[in-house]
């Protein structure tokens, strides 16, 4: 079997073909340029730096590329590293493809897809109904393709698919518990509620912010994608319909300061934000505690305000279940 | 049929049976004395102030008296109010008691019995199942007749086994789509969590904060409950079972300004917090809801922050939904 | 010469046509509807309640309905009120309409016109000056009619162009002192930063927050309506220059708790928030000066976070400057 | 005279008995396991990683072990540490013990004991005068024995008791100043207010937080505690002498923020509240001072909020005052 | 025995010299002035409005005028006031003198003057003693008559220097426990750190701030004191010791929100700190505790952040300790 | 030409004369003390650490020194170092001085001194321009050598005159949009708003806090003087003028948390804020994009609350602008 880049110990030489995970141009302090690097294969990621580069060099080498890297694995303050021979673009023809060195989501993108159809079609106003669909019909590609996010949680291939249906099932049980809920707002909330991050990250690996992302946001995005989209479809650009679908995606984080430009103002707005908050806290959790021992406490969790949460010495529920990272 | 005080115009004199939902003995500014009294019927609530009172009529009117109400409806200040002529209790053998006159969860004590029965049934851990067992056969009478608060959310009869239920059935929804989460704790978070408001108010009627409640609060009021009865049942007072069950009720207000000495530090704690905000603010936004006309946002809502709701022009699911109070 | 509201004294009755500036339908304790009604003719207002309403009387005397109120000047709770015997509503051929009764701007709506397209000429970037034409185009009716808010500043007739007036001057002397800022994205701001108002509120006089106004707010508002008009004018949706001026909009708050979704993300952005909140701090303060006697303090204002101001005794600026309101 | 851990200079081998302070089962990026160590031996502390380290190593070489080293100093980072070549386990009858290890709070035991007794003495109530004993009893080995913390204040041997006595000193003239506080509930709050510590920490030297401490807290802990000192002593568990001390404890810290649930509702529990943070501050302040050159700030001290302090050119009172840590 | 203004009810006529606490202009919503008053005799105080007021008799009825008032008390919205019939500015030939109308500090002006004296005798330090006993020289008249405040704690007649005293006494007992802390600075700075109040304050009775009081401060007034007296007293401008000691005032209020505009940064400057916390709230929570009822909370008390105490059912040392106000 | 610190490479040994930007004594773990240093030449900086140092080097060594540096270049941690081999005091006779080492404002300090000066005829008002060129007079050396800061804004050599220069003009634009602003007050705020820092800052280069800048701040030190000024003038000590331009100094930091005892609380005084805090962004945001390429982010800025600000790709205005850093 092919040795990945986990297996290299301290003073072993390598030659393997990893992708850039991260790639950004830097200064020394006495001005001369580098480009620092993370390669990753997905057994595991570790850094490099190239040194005396210049910007056709972090053109060549950007996030993403798949590039043959050549050199020594290296200790270095207490942190692996590579220390760089060479480096090569891998060329298209060269049979690789990102696919094989990112994780995935723990399910099958079909499976997916199949399931949040069945939801589609509970969405029963017209409106909403069919912006959903003519959005998931725009974006579906990417929607099934992206992560949710660049680290805290889902930030795995079809990651952003995975955490809606996630979001979707709890949406269902709880929608069944208090009937006064809409629930075809709050299932079409919940598909178009992230679908923004199909323009705010720059793809499915090695994924950074866009430019859009960083200026405009996901929760705006997809709500300038509902209105052209309504405009498209010659909705009534006025109904309340439309206005509601707005407000839900506009309003689904729920708090100022997490970049909403409204409170939620619907019960299913509210819903939204917070089925949206746990289904995110609960694979962080569970991702922390995965990689904790029992009966000891994970690393504060900055995404959830710096917790630390225990891992019971005897835990049969999270022993069985699925690994997520 | 007898006419309530609802019923009742301004001017009209009125003679009736009610009961005393809030008093207070207060000072005007010349130092007398009167006592603030809110009467209730169940079909409502108005105020009316007792002058010239003394601490034997403040003992004698204090919350949750029935009395017989003599006295004519005025507006004042744009609200209406009792010009009380004449108060008296009535006595225990004339026929009346607070069940009568106050509003209660809409669903059946013994209908919630039996649910929450079946919940405890799931509970597999022998340490918690016992627990749950005595407290809630310790303070059973009280758990299935007080509300769970004041005024905020489920503040009927009731109430408090009802939002306790509600919660179940999220917690029992949730738990099928994470399965790494242990069901039983999470039950028996369930349980308990707000079992300490039996020591935290004074009734199910009229309701008002204990000494106790004030000075130590549910949350660890039912701590020392839980640390009591694994003495008096023998079991480990230093076991991790033990040790778990107690961080879900002291963590379950989720944040410090709440009142938790400790942030939630287990998956479950951290659930049972978020089932537990979830299911008040439906009950709190619903009840507003309810009390808006289509088309137009409730009042800003404390317990949400101050944030309005928006009821909409169209809006079935609520329109069918049960009346809360 | 005609007596006007402020002119009437407490026990005097009065037969006048005035507009409603505000209505609401109440109900007392009791559960009967009225209507709390502020009248006001721009000589001030005064509040009245109107008994025993119909939801067909809150859709007659809605906001910014013009009637003859006839009635009688009391004085309840320290406060003038009306006691109304009677409410007609004016009809179109009777010869009133709103401008009458409503405060406008200290400068002619067609010296601003003429100032601000001046400005418009400035803005050398073809992208941002089409849609800014565009946009002026469609909405400037309003525009110029609108005041820039319900009461915190600028609520006057005119006042959503005056206060955008105001600021590109301020723009055009900053600009200057810092040549690195690109003028024509900061003027291209100032004059849109707003312009979401004319779908926020409700109109010229007694205004109102509309439903789209409360859920997704004219920042959102405006970015939508730039998008359509990119789209309608053929450019190109992805060019950075669109970006730019979405951003502008955007963020111009500048702080996540006042509802922009993004922190100002460019030097212009930053300071199209510092000029918009130095002009509204401005108008505001010099508001509530003009309404302090010399040697004392305003009342804590809350468009300043509480602050109070001091009116010195001597003040000839202050003295010789245009009454706002 | 020995060599301690502080005399060797880098480069220099050294084979001496010492402690381990801290020890923390740690991944190299690539999976390898060490343990990152601290050692001590009261002269001072440093560094150094145990490489390839196993389980059964972290629970050989865990904190509070007596060890030999023998290994090299060198300087890395601009830090001392230890490149280790060897590590045993020093068995219990090779003579050496904790204390002679561990710093200790300035004033002896036998002397802190007699003074807390004496105050004891002044606890009149009977209530909080038997329940004071029972767990000065109960707890006394330990209280008398650990720090009050693992690095704020008082992080020494006796550093509880020390605290606890210089609170009583502080409580006493405090309360001769203010006759309308109760000395005897004030004396008992300030003996019981840490004394859950001897469950939150592990132990006099290296101490840890248990699980206990991480889960439940040293307020809630010694509320435990009192409540069955109470059923022990077959006291009124509703008395209010007995909800009066568990407020006193559960209340000491003050705020929320700092894991009380309940603020002080007391003038005694705001007393004990303050003199515990006034006596916490002096003693943080004074070692930060005693550690910084005359003329000079001290660092930032993160117990202070970050305030730096400045030691003044002049200052005989600090320059007498013993040497803390 | 004469009538006071306590001794009045609801509808009887009264003529009595009392004085004005509060005098406040103010419109009517329809632009008549009326005075707003607060009268005050040592008994209590009660409202009442001067309609049709102008200019001239506020400047005749300020704050602190003795007036004869002729009147009928009345209930009005709950809460008494004075109809009033005729008000009178009574002479100074009339033999009446503000102190017969003032709530006085506990202790005896003499008393107090003799033991601060004594603390004076303790500042060691020469230019520390200089500069305390210039400023007492200065503004000695005003410092043993103001009070410490307009309403919070300490605002009686003499309240500034029973304040001042009782810290001194806290800081005596402190200094002791802590023998590393300068006491003569720190007796030094509680002298002065609030005599800028003199300053701040206008007078004794129906104090006000001052202009200088709003837009400077007492810890800005009493340091410019400071300066102006080192130089009238030819002491060294650059000093340490000048230095430290106008740390000491600027920075006691202890949080920059409190208008210090440094943070302690001397351990004798934070003490300074806490003991004025401490000794004022011990004043407010013992204020309010003695109008509150055994068994009872007090109200929430704004200069505690909102907490409200308990008074327990048995309270010797309280319900024997001297009545404040 | 003379190589410069910029120009060296790693592993190259250099022999030149520079200066000492930053020397701070530190201990090494174990307790042996080095200088750790800053040096510069206005081509850049570089860090390296004297080992094996003594009180007597840190006083020879200190911020500020000019000293002849014999050593090599290395890289340490990605980041350039010195290994010192000597180093040696330059005296004063050798013919170096700190000017030719500094960095300078980008205006002449002439045309700064005549462009203020034309400001200072502009203030009408006697008191405020007397006090004014009193204190130019008294400072002005200072004043136009030193820098505004440490390090936020404008610290170059020169930086305090050119922000107030900066300021002026902006002062002056907005003072003619707003008529009723008093432009004298505000020219006079704007000069000595800052002047404080001449005390508070160690010089032009290398600047340090003094200990009056940590335990007095810029605010108060400038208050001291303009009232030292003003005896000095024998001004009149409480007029009205002399209590604003005192509000104006001291409250201009806008916020309790920057260090403002007072609130602004004149129209003038909230507009100086808000153009020292605009001309200080500014500053930043260009320094910052200057050092950032075309279609990136700047870092996040720290004196802009961690915004990040975007250079567009095309940025004319940005790209002509004067290099300020």
């Amino acid at each position: 079997m092919l040795k990945r880049l986990i297996d290299y110990n301290d003073g072993e030489e390598l030659d393997l073909v990893v992708y850039i995970k991260n790639s950004q141009l830097r200064h020394t302090k006495n001005n001369k340029l580098y480009l620092a690097l993370t390669f990753a294969d997905g057994s595991g990621d570790i850094r490099g730096n190239y040194w005396d580069a210049d910007q056709r060099d972090a053109d060549s080498f950007s996030s993403g590329t798949i590039v043959e890297l050549n050199g020594k694995r290296e200790e270095y303050q207490g942190r692996p590293q590579i220390k760089i021979y060479s480096l090569r673009v891998v060329g298209p023809d060269e049979g690789y493809d990102l696919n094989q060195f990112v994780k995935s989501a723990p399910e099958k993108v079909d499976d997916m897809k199949e399931e949040i159809n069945n939801y589609v079609f509970k969405i029963l106003n017209p409106t909403w109904n069919r912006i959903v669909r003519y959005l998931l019909e725009k974006w579906g590609k990417r929607f099934y393709d992206y992560p949710a996010g660049k680290s805290n949680h889902h930030a795995v291939r079809g990651g952003l698919a995975y955490h809606t249906l996630s979001m979707l099932r709890d949406a269902d049980g709880i929608s069944r518990n208090y009937p006064q809920v809409n629930q075809s707002l709050l299932f079409a909330g919940c598909i178009l509620h992230d679908m923004g991050k199909v323009l705010e990250l720059s793809g499915p690996a090695a994924t950074q912010y866009t430019a859009e992302g960083n200026l405009i946001g996901h929760l705006v995005l997809i709500d300038e994608q509902i209105m052209m989209a309504a405009q498209k479809l010659h909705l009534d650009l006025e109904s309340e319909d439309l206005l509601l679908l707005r407000h839900m995606v506009l309003s689904h984080h729920g708090k100022f300061e997490y970049g909403s430009p409204k409170l939620p103002g619907l019960l299913e707005a509210e819903l939204l934000h917070r089925i949206d908050d746990l289904d995110a806290t609960v694979y962080a959790v569970t991702n922390a505690l995965q990689h904790t021992k029992p009966g000891n406490f994970t690393e504060p969790l900055m995404s959830q305000d710096g917790k630390r949460f225990y891992r019971p010495k005897v835990d049969e529920a999270l022993d069985n279940s699925r690994k997520l990272e």
